[in-house]
């Protein structure tokens, strides 16, 4: 378990209810990690890390993506999609947390990458199916997770596109792009 | 209506009902043309040249593709992908035409691209509506195709986008970068 400052820390960026959905997902992304053989540390501290800017002013998301030269094609999209690139370019500077790996699973969590490593699998997946998690299919990925990270993964994917076909929001390339590649996995 | 060795020279290359299918795609290409304010005779052109390799071989397609340097990403997709930009590099020296806005919409006509023309949209949409078309959810592109291209478009494309991720098969991203682009049309 991470320390109690970070802990802390991190609780205190967003609200109880997000912070609930913090612990399922550092919950879910060990049993994973241990499942598929991934560094269950690193899957623990990540899903600790995925949310802390979900709840900032998206203009303050927005200003860190640009400080850092980190906003490619992002800020033509859905500011749902900033708060994982936003973090991951925060963190060091705010929490200490330097781990390139986890820094790359909190980036990528919500659109998934091309190459995803087992790690991003792992806190990506988490965050779909933690305990609090209710949406149509939420139990179809659960299931499909109990033996294949990517199937259950592109199922993900599968219901987060859908959503934004039902309602008429843009779809971002990378997820498909992700899924594309997770389909060959 | 083109000169009747053009039409029997398509109607060549392909079944019976896939040249019923081009009849229709080009008779909703000049109904789209007229109701949009499209130039009619060039609608009906490339609705006629659209699918003039969709029975080709797929290896024939490719190597029309990689013979004009065309190929791009699409080697990496579903064969069905290619016949259109194929037949929008083999058609001037097999028929003659040359015109680049109708050769745009031969090439464009199955993915769509970030900016479609006018004439592209009509005759991808043409495609998506014409007569023989039956699939779920055709009826209300046809409805929507009496007001909006680009709401009946996108309605195509998420029909399309719906399918793959039922196929479990890849989407191609340039139908989602279209997709995106024309909700904002």
């Amino acid at each position: 378990m991470p320390n109690d400052q970070l802990m802390e820390q991190v609780k205190s960026q967003m609200p109880a209810k997000r912070w609930s959905h913090t612990l399922g997902v550092m919950e879910s992304a060990c049993i994973l990690a241990e499942r598929f053989g991934a560094d269950r540390e690193k899957a623990e501290l990540a899903a600790l890390l995925h949310d802390y800017c979900k709840y900032w002013p998206v203009n303050k998301q927005k200003q860190a993506l640009l400080d850092h030269d980190a906003a490619g094609d992002l800020l033509d999209y859905e500011a749902a999609l900033w708060h994982g690139p936003a973090a991951a370019v925060v963190l060091p500077a705010e929490t200490g947390v330097t781990d390139a790996e986890v820094l790359d699973a909190v980036r990528w969590h919500t659109s998934g990458r091309e190459q995803m490593t087992l790690l991003d699998k792992i806190v990506c997946l988490a965050d779909y199916i933690e305990p609090n998690r209710d949406f149509p299919g939420v139990n179809k990925i659960r299931q499909l997770a109990e033996h294949s990270l990517e199937k259950a993964l592109v199922a993900g994917f599968d219901s987060t596109i859908s959503f934004l076909l039902e309602k008429g929001q843009p779809i971002y390339p990378l997820t498909v792009l992700s899924r594309n590649a997770l389909l060959h996995d």
